[in-house]
């Protein structure tokens, strides 16, 4: 028994599954709203969180001896598949954040890497088929690793980062290569591109292979590229941010878990998943770590969508257009 | 005769005139797309460029005996009545600026205040009915000079900037005590409420006086809050920005042109309002100063809000909801 919200998409039907290959980390987050240590988070915790409201997920990662599991029950009863989730003897991967008054600049104040140095994906035989496919923010060539093993999803989206934009970028241009979908950050965005214009960074990522190029805004919202051209939406005015860390994860885990639920990848079905990844992502900021995610109900996510729609409708009313 | 768009909003009514008071600068911009001297600009005529496509404006400002007003000439020709703008002897009102790559951020390279250092508004006899007014960027003092010489208006909007936030903060919430509409950008939201959220920003603001707030965000958009809450539109994906000078003010320009032209402040006028400056604002961007907007159509803006239309919408298709 699973408390994941039924699946309206097609009358009923499961929703396919979804792969996550990511970190799982212990965070140690400063925000002008408080001091937390031990945070459950890493990029599969978080995009799992906001995924399994939409469909059942598959993660891939890896935790020491130190991690505290039971954190994780709540993804359980939303139906994850916590069987690719190795535990190694060490520590966890852990990661310090610290966040200015304006929550938009972060300083990294330590990074751990413990188990999660040596860490090699290996793909579960019942995760290969999903349809569904997220590879975090994790080395190109384990995202790579993770791309050879796994069969033709329909859709198979990454994140990345500037690290291994600036570290390995020909083992990055490989991954983007071969993916359907990439999210990444605007300030990302440009660096991969070498563009200072955003419009025309997508253009640029886009020519490099991925049919659907989504870039975060944080608070400003998302664009997304695909055949049928641009989708813009603003950002939801959040009043009280308490920590946004992961909510470019939760941002990811919406998107996909949109798809996957509804199960298409066309055009206004990745502009409503562009919605549902900013709806998620904003629930992500108003709790440390994943604690909105674990107690968020779908119908508390169809609620804020549907916010987004009339926060943003002008077309009634004002002088009549032919 | 003039060139200026027919009213279509209530069955070809003309649209009542908009007063704008502000500076009148030549500039020296330089721009990752290079560099011009003496460029006709400042608010009142980056203003009234856009607000002259909507409706017929009054321009009130100064300049020296070395502006070259031929090059207001499409004003003229677009109904905007220049007996405001006071020539004196002496130079004008000079401003430099130099954007880097990113065209976000930009440095003051000089201020030559010119005979704009004595500039103390005179609102002739034919102008203190207009039913919409703009007060630019200007000192408090003189906003509120010009407050107290206007008659009433259906709409009377500022804008202001850091230096007057900082300097003559009683002054200033003095003006926007008696306002109805203000437009700052987010960076002074922030600065003149003290909130680094802002969404809080613009609550502060709104419970100071103007009943309706509109922060602009340059390419990020721009967000209203009014009585029914509030109305976010992204900035529109501008390809190739030359010069953002007066984008701002263009904003303000196509924001009360609407307004004007179709003789209404309801929610929804606001709404689209608030789109026709941001399609305003992005075509400033298109050329130095106000060059894109001498040769600007209506049928040009028009297609540009529809534009917005079709990059923000994203009701149709996908799971469908109750």
């Amino acid at each position: 028994m699973t408390d994941r919200a039924p699946v309206d998409g097609d009358g009923g039907t499961p929703a396919a599954p979804i792969l996550v290959v990511g970190s799982v980390a212990l965070d140690e987050i400063s925000t002008p709203a408080g001091h937390r240590e031990g945070v459950v988070g890493g990029t599969a915790v978080n995009f799992s969180a906001a995924a399994s409201l939409f469909a059942p997920v598959q993660l891939v990662g890896v935790i020491g001896d130190d991690y505290p599991t039971d954190e994780l029950d709540f993804l359980l009863r939303r139906g994850a598949d916590l069987s690719g989730l190795e535990r190694r003897p060490g520590r966890s991967f852990r990661w310090g954040g610290f966040y200015r008054r304006d929550m938009n600049t972060r300083d990294t104040t330590f990074t751990e890497l413990g188990v999660f140095a040596d860490f090699h994906p290996t793909i579960p035989d019942a995760f290969r088929s999903a349809p569904w496919a997220f590879l975090g923010a994790i080395d190109p060539t384990l995202q790579l690793e993770v791309l050879d093993q796994i069969e033709s999803p329909v859709l198979a989206a990454c994140d990345t980062m500037n690290y291994w934009i600036e570290g390995t970028p020909e083992r990055l241009a490989d991954v983007i290569a071969r993916i359907d979908l990439i999210t990444l950050n605007d300030e990302e965005a440009k660096q991969l591109s070498g563009e200072y214009n955003l419009a025309r960074a997508a253009r640029w990522i886009r020519s490099r292979g991925p049919r659907h190029v989504v870039i975060k805004k944080g608070e400003h919202g998302a664009v997304l590229l695909t055949g049928d051209g641009f989708f813009l939406t603003p950002g939801f005015p959040l009043e009280n941010v308490v920590d946004p860390t992961g909510a470019g994860d939760a941002f990811a885990g919406g998107l996909l878990g949109h798809l996957a639920r509804c199960g298409s990848i066309t055009g206004p079905a990745l502009r409503r998943a562009v919605v549902y990844g900013c709806a998620l992502g904003s629930f992500a900021c108003e709790a440390f770590g994943a604690r909105r995610m674990a107690t968020l109900t779908m119908a508390e996510v169809e609620d804020r969508v549907r916010s987004f729609g009339v926060l943003t409708r002008f077309d009634e009313g004002g002088v009549t257009e032919t």
